[in-house]
């Protein structure tokens, strides 16, 4: 997502430190601390401007979110909106999602949501789509045993490659629907992406997938 | 598929025993001795009309098809084709494939094709759908080690089921594509259903999975 050169935003982001945790490693396997309640920890890599994440904490108070976008000038939408909503149970982190453990102990997570991941189209690319197999490896230490990877996607290239990637991993497919709001789900959080794609009528790809128990 | 009752069906099938083997439990563990040349048998279940089976065997003169078709007055339509063709390397079965282990033996086969198969949209009829576990428990029977199952369909809701359903039984996806024809592959042999639909510029999927060694 490109997004204008926001000036203010480091000074913005350095102020929200309620929701903004600006150096998240530091909370590396202790990220229940930096929330009201404990339980299950849900997160978004590549959140955008946050829609997705505030919708899905208003739907489930019972879980804890954490959004995670690397470009600055994009996460101030989403801390603009969680700052205005003041929901308890989500936090955000402007990092490089390079290396999930770098922020993550073995375990510490029971959900991963992917939304409209950069397709990286060209096969040289590869590894740079986030259902690589060494991104699933990052997942799967991440993860708690039987924790979910949710992937949703308008590009049919990516979601091909990911239910390949994901099987050729072990991870059994749960769910995979090439027409999810076809579904009429009631439950379904739609990120800024989905609902402008949505409204042209193209097909919004899902798949939930679980890692096998060890 | 429906067709028109064909009165003259029976008789027609017993007269073309080169092509066509009435007793196949008989060849159960022999297939191979029905054919010229011993080379890899690939089996179609639901051959219809025969138009992919008799373009794959003159694509793939190496291999030996073998066509499966329960509705009698649909397969005549194939045996004819095959009469006219000629080709050494396809024969044809009349038999309703509820239990492929009765007329296959362990390991003799090395690939099957689920070419447009009845989805049984209802939830009530899955145990019917030919990608349902207790189908995949035989073709994994039959399947030599590193045996390829490839799927064919236009529809939507069969291919969802199935990716999940494989996923599920530990199969493998080698490739997954939700529109077959947009690859513009010179090998893929279409049949008859795939024809129209296509036709009519409806996507085709395509998914191609291998069986785990044991």
């Amino acid at each position: 997502m490109r997004a204008r050169h926001k000036p203010w935003a480091d000074d913005y982001l350095k102020e929200q430190t309620t929701y903004v945790e600006l150096n998240p490693p530091l909370y590396k396997g202790k990220w229940q601390s930096r929330f009201n309640e404990n339980q299950p920890i849900h997160i978004e890599i590549g959140a955008g401007k946050g829609q997705f994440i505030t919708g899905m904490a208003k739907q489930s108070p019972n879980v804890n979110f954490i959004a995670i976008e690397v470009v600055k000038s994009i996460i101030v939408s989403a801390v603009q909106k969680v700052v205005e909503q003041e929901p308890d149970n989500v936090k955000l982190i402007n990092f490089d999602a390079k290396d999930l453990r770098d922020i993550f102990s073995e375990n510490e997570v029971d959900c991963i949501y992917l939304n409209f991941s950069d397709p990286w189209p060209k096969n040289k690319h590869e590894k740079r789509r986030l259902t690589y197999a060494a991104f699933l490896e990052q997942y799967q230490h991440v993860l708690k045993p039987g924790g979910e990877l949710v992937l949703k996607t308008d590009n049919k290239g990516l979601f091909e490659y990911s239910l390949v990637s994901f099987s050729k991993f072990g991870l059994v497919l749960d769910e995979v629907t090439l027409d999810l709001h076809a579904l009429n789900e009631s439950t379904n959080v739609m990120t800024e992406y989905e609902e402008k794609f949505a409204a042209k009528g193209q097909p919004i790809y899902r798949c939930r997938a679980k890692f096998p128990n060890e």
